[in-house]
């Protein structure tokens, strides 16, 4: 018996040793053929230069979708749909504005722009005191005496002692999603917020705020670091400070746009799928290079590598660029939804959404058993330094899937040092991208949804 | 005495695991101290922007000595000095000039810049037929015949297959250093190299080259990527192709110039020296931002937050501000002459030469039991995502060290991906560097050398 034991470990062993090396051969050609001959960089080049920032509901974002569609059909993907998704359409108007009036009534203009989903001012803006606080314990303790008809400044700066910039980001967004209402509930007419960056300059960086329908719907605006360090020293010197500012947004009716969907067919199990994504819309401030436009271009490249290196995937691979992710989560939900009611078969889903900068690694959302086979392939992924597989993290994209049909979760980890830089703010350009660190993020998904297509989850 | 040795390993491993506890939370202190008040960066914007490219012997770089001597006494330093180095002194010159001339001897400029330590082309510049070469072994099978009178064009393209972009550099480095007199030595009597970079841009990057005494020395340029893909095409076109070129530079006399040093003296061991460097210099192309101002503000940023954080370390940490490691190293063999000399104890160097990016790990020059010790201390760097401790490699400031006292060496190792888009280039600006990865680079050092200080090696 112990002999028998001794040789099926011994014979699972050089099977596993075997399978490993053949992954490892393949793993090795996919991150060349990225490395050499990607086309994910070109790609982010058509979405972020040619077509731009491309919020849900806009004609630019319709231009993303036949762009997208495009790209998908050249990846040689065997097959390459759209999926209708009704999505909601909210528009910034032009001439946004914001003043500081200090006591003396002298106006400094400083730069914001509002939340995405803020109501707009009257006409002609809205003047009124400024309330400076740091975080919702300050604003209670204020209290309505204090807040009435004034316009409260989250002045929530990014904890720079984390060391992943998405754990400030974590903390530092609820002043932004529900800081309007928090406000409103004390009698406040706008808020101000703090731009969630690391960065220290003069970009206001926009984002999705939630209004809580039990409460006055006030509007709400971000201010760039440099804005709203200025505008604290003034508040410091003159607490009567006046703040000045006027937004022309607009919720407008939904607009029938599109999840944009490429896929492979999987040589021995078709039925058995694994998605690989990113979202295609972005914010209007900047262009959507880093934040989606990396992941949607990353996505497309999988297939692209797949059929020119002739490699057939045992099971379907596919691509899906979801539309609506900033501001809804629309192009996730009703992927979801139709996957739940076809009863499709989802091994595993994958996102890139946190910018196109080098990988470290996979967040993963899963049963352990499930991880424990993930982590069985690390000593694939250690030459080209993607070594984590320790957190949990998915993506908000493809979080439907695991809340309808609990299919397990990737999301890809990278180097987030530079992301809130540039996230919702018009220093998400092209520029800002690096083609290695773009290619190396698509090389280690493609790597991954190899190795799931060979041996499933 | 088995339960003896229970006990015994009970109380070791209760012991490691409370030295660890306490290394750990200083090491947090230090992240903490580093990331929120560090001031690396702007001592950074002072030599990179303030004081710009500073070759050795130049005065930008004496400028660089006494800013750097102001910055290692503002760190709070128990003590600081000038060592005296002799450095060679290689001027570019002005008007730099390179040309396509075409079979219509139209001309068209292409931006070239002397290699470091090239002689100059006579006043009028040099026109010859240009012979495209990608290896030495072509260059031995044209031979005399076919290469006579002509100007040698290495174009040898970075190996984007490499996963960090040092082995492509390493692969691609000895056609700018000895390719000159390997051209020379079939009566070539110009070379034109392609940039060392994964760049496509318009960048033209220096860097040292070395001639062989016995060969003529000739003139050699690095051409920029787009500029050597363009040449290229125009030499299928036809390959009577001719190249001008023109540069100016000079050899002068040595100089006397010098490494800046500054010190926390031991509690209890302040004979056993740990340092930690960059160099000072750099080329003049560039302002010396990523290569190599980051290292030397990192190294000083260690001493800064000790003294800030009232940390006194049990061993010396020295931070050494290299002179002239691009052409020559003469600082770096000078610090370990006098070292040797003087018989000082050096229980490790630590070196910062690869660039202010976010890093993952340090390369190891040491003997196993001594790279065993410090693996022992990796969970205690993995919170901050540094986790390699497999790789090897010192830095060149620190090599004689090795080489004259076998003191073991530390490269800090970071992202490598965008170093040398930048490298030896004019783009190697201030505006490259991204504040938290620089400041996340000087804690990964100083919390090396803190532990070392603790611990010895």
């Amino acid at each position: 018996m112990k002999k028998y034991l001794l040789s099926a470990t011994f014979f699972f062993c050089v099977f596993v040793s075997f399978a490993q090396t053949s992954d490892s051969a393949v793993i090795r050609k996919i991150y060349s053929e990225i490395l050499v001959n990607g086309n994910a960089y070109e790609w982010l080049r058509q979405l972020s230069v040619n077509v731009g920032g491309r919020l849900s509901g806009s004609q630019e974002a319709e231009k993303a979708v036949q762009v997208t569609e495009i790209m998908m059909r050249n990846s040689g993907a065997d097959s390459v749909w759209l999926q209708e998704v009704w999505v909601p359409h909210w528009v910034r108007g032009l001439k946004e504005s914001g003043k500081i009036i200090d006591a003396k009534k002298k106006a400094q203009d400083v730069p914001i722009c509002a939340l995405g989903g803020s109501v707009a001012t009257p006409a002609e803006g809205i003047t009124a005191t400024v309330i400076e606080v740091h975080n919702f314990d300050e604003l209670m303790k204020l209290g309505k005496e204090k807040i009435q008809g004034k316009i409260v400044f989250y002045n929530h700066p990014f904890d720079e002692t984390f060391i992943t910039t998405f754990e400030a980001y974590g903390e530092a967004a609820e002043y932004r999603w529900s800081g309007p209402s928090e406000a409103a509930r004390y009698g406040a007419i706008a808020t101000i917020c703090r731009s969630m960056t690391n960065a220290q300059d003069d970009f206001p960086h926009t984002g999705s705020m939630g209004y809580n329908d039990s409460l006055p719907k006030i509007p709400c605006a971000a201010i760039s670091t440099n804005g709203a360090d200025l505008l604290s020293r003034v508040l410091r010197a003159d607490a009567g400070t006046q703040f000045f500012m006027k937004l022309n947004c607009e919720k407008l009716d939904s607009v029938l746009s599109h999840n944009v969907i490429g896929e492979i067919r999987g040589s021995e199990h078709p039925e058995e799928i694994i998605v690989v994504g990113g979202h295609l819309d972005s914010w209007d401030t900047g262009k959507g290079a880093h934040d989606d436009g990396a992941g949607v271009v990353q996505s497309i490249e999988i297939l692209r590598t797949l059929k020119a290196l002739g490699i057939k995937p045992k099971r379907t691979i596919r691509a899906v660029a979801f539309m609506n992710e900033e501001n809804g989560n629309r192009g996730g939900r009703k992927y979801a939804e139709i996957a739940d009611n076809k009863k499709e078969k989802h091994v595993a889903a994958i996102e890139s959404d946190a910018g196109g900068f080098t990988p470290y690694g996979f967040g993963m959302e899963m049963p352990d058993e499930k991880r424990m086979l993930v982590k069985s392939w690390a000593p694939l992924f250690r030459p080209y330094l993607v070594w984590n597989f320790e957190d949990s993290h998915g993506g908000t994209d493809i979080g439907p899937l695991r809340d309808r049909m609990k299919v397990p979760l990737f999301g890809l980890e990278v180097d987030s040092q530079r992301y809130f830089d540039y996230h919702h703010a018009a220093s998400d350009t092209f520029d800002k991208v690096n083609k290695r660190e773009l290619h190396l993020g698509a090389a280690a998904m493609a790597a991954m949804a190899y190795l799931l297509s060979v041996h499933g989850l």
